[in-house]
């Protein structure tokens, strides 16, 4: 029984692009959103938070797959359906699934981990362990 | 015997998020800009020309796959190499990989397919089978 | 006694910066969102409509001035409060003011026209005079 | 007698909007990279090196202003003519001129600061005095 969030976006006339359709980093984008907005629903504080105290500065990506169903144009207004579908040691499975009314518009699956800054190399980051008191939170 | 490009990025400090590394969905854009200039480099026309004279808008995605393997950040200059590994009927597959030097900063898969617009839904796309002319320049 | 809207956004991780603040072409981009709004809410229908029946592709900008008086970061809402405080034959004026809670982040002028294509040069427009249909509506 | 550098972009099809032409925000955009490209054509290290060494975590806009005289298209290849044209005690101007070939088709104006982090309040910047030794590269 996995915990879904929704996350709501407006398509606007700069999201898309001459053929009139969503461009589609647009919707990696949004399904970042969708990932970030699943964290705050389940009490996760801000990256920002999380950065000052304990170093953990957000959540990278490892992988993307994203499959494009049906183009979405501006005035529209999409639902981002989130489920995190598996914890692995150091990684986690988002899942989103973009839909418009019934229609499923794409579909992406994110292949994340939580990353702190390395103190060797400035501007490299590298993965930790998923902390348990944030799987707790999201389980 | 496949045809490689190159495209080159200049990473920018706006092309960064606030853990001080690329916002991912700029790889995607990157890699559309990847997959436009490949076809530009075989000589077909740009999109604005295709569309005014036989009503192809461009060649919206249909699935795409990215891994991360390295971060980069503001000030990098990357390449994107980019190759076309498969022909269908009406689908096409584009590979690219980011490199800033030596290094594999991630690789991405895109399927895309020569779209028209629909004459029946305004601001709806179908497929059309690869066009023989497009297909012979890049070859 | 001119009409004031308000366009909501939330501040996500992707509009900041390596400083972890609002990367600043996004307030442009969420004016713009609200100026559009603006014509919704007045009842103006879509230019994706208004192309498709009079040729109008949208609204243009001719002149932007935008003053930051406070840094976002992500996670904050803003509300922009949006208002057209001059309308001369062929060009308009809207007003923006982005606010968090009772704070001002920042004040926004733009200076917008309604276009068409031009038939003689593609991808080229011309301004056209305020449809009074539109200045109707808006007023 | 001041320094003039010229910053190169290619628009691309993402970068324009339904209307076929670029999305205004991304003027700001490349008007902010080329900002940055001429403090690093004066040998000032980029803002990675200045925050870990001395604070600084760029040069936050305080205002812009640009007029867009003429629209561009994806395929263009546009300059950027970036000049700095007024240091104040804690603020700076420049100015940029962006342009195709010999048209002219936007300008804009920057008044830009150096800032830091405040200690007292997360997240929050103040801007400091121009570092002399910036001020004496960049003449």
């Amino acid at each position: 029984m996995s915990r879904v969030t929704i996350h709501r976006v407006e398509v606007t006339f700069g999201d898309c692009d001459p053929a009139g359709i969503v461009f589609f980093p647009n919707f990696s984008r949004w399904m970042d959103q969708a990932s970030l907005a699943f964290f705050r629903a389940c009490g996760v504080p801000p990256w920002r938070e999380l950065e000052a105290e304990r170093g953990i500065v957000g959540t990278p990506l490892l992988e993307i797959q994203t499959r494009f169903l049906l183009p979405a144009t501006y005035g529209e207004e999409l639902e981002i359906h989130t489920e995190l579908d598996e914890w692995n040691e150091r990684t986690f499975r988002q899942c989103h699934v973009v839909k418009r009314g019934s229609d499923i518009i794409c579909e992406g699956m994110e292949l994340r981990a939580f990353c702190v800054r390395r103190a060797d190399i400035p501007g490299r980051l590298r993965t930790i362990p998923i902390p348990a008191d944030i799987l707790a939170l999201c389980s």
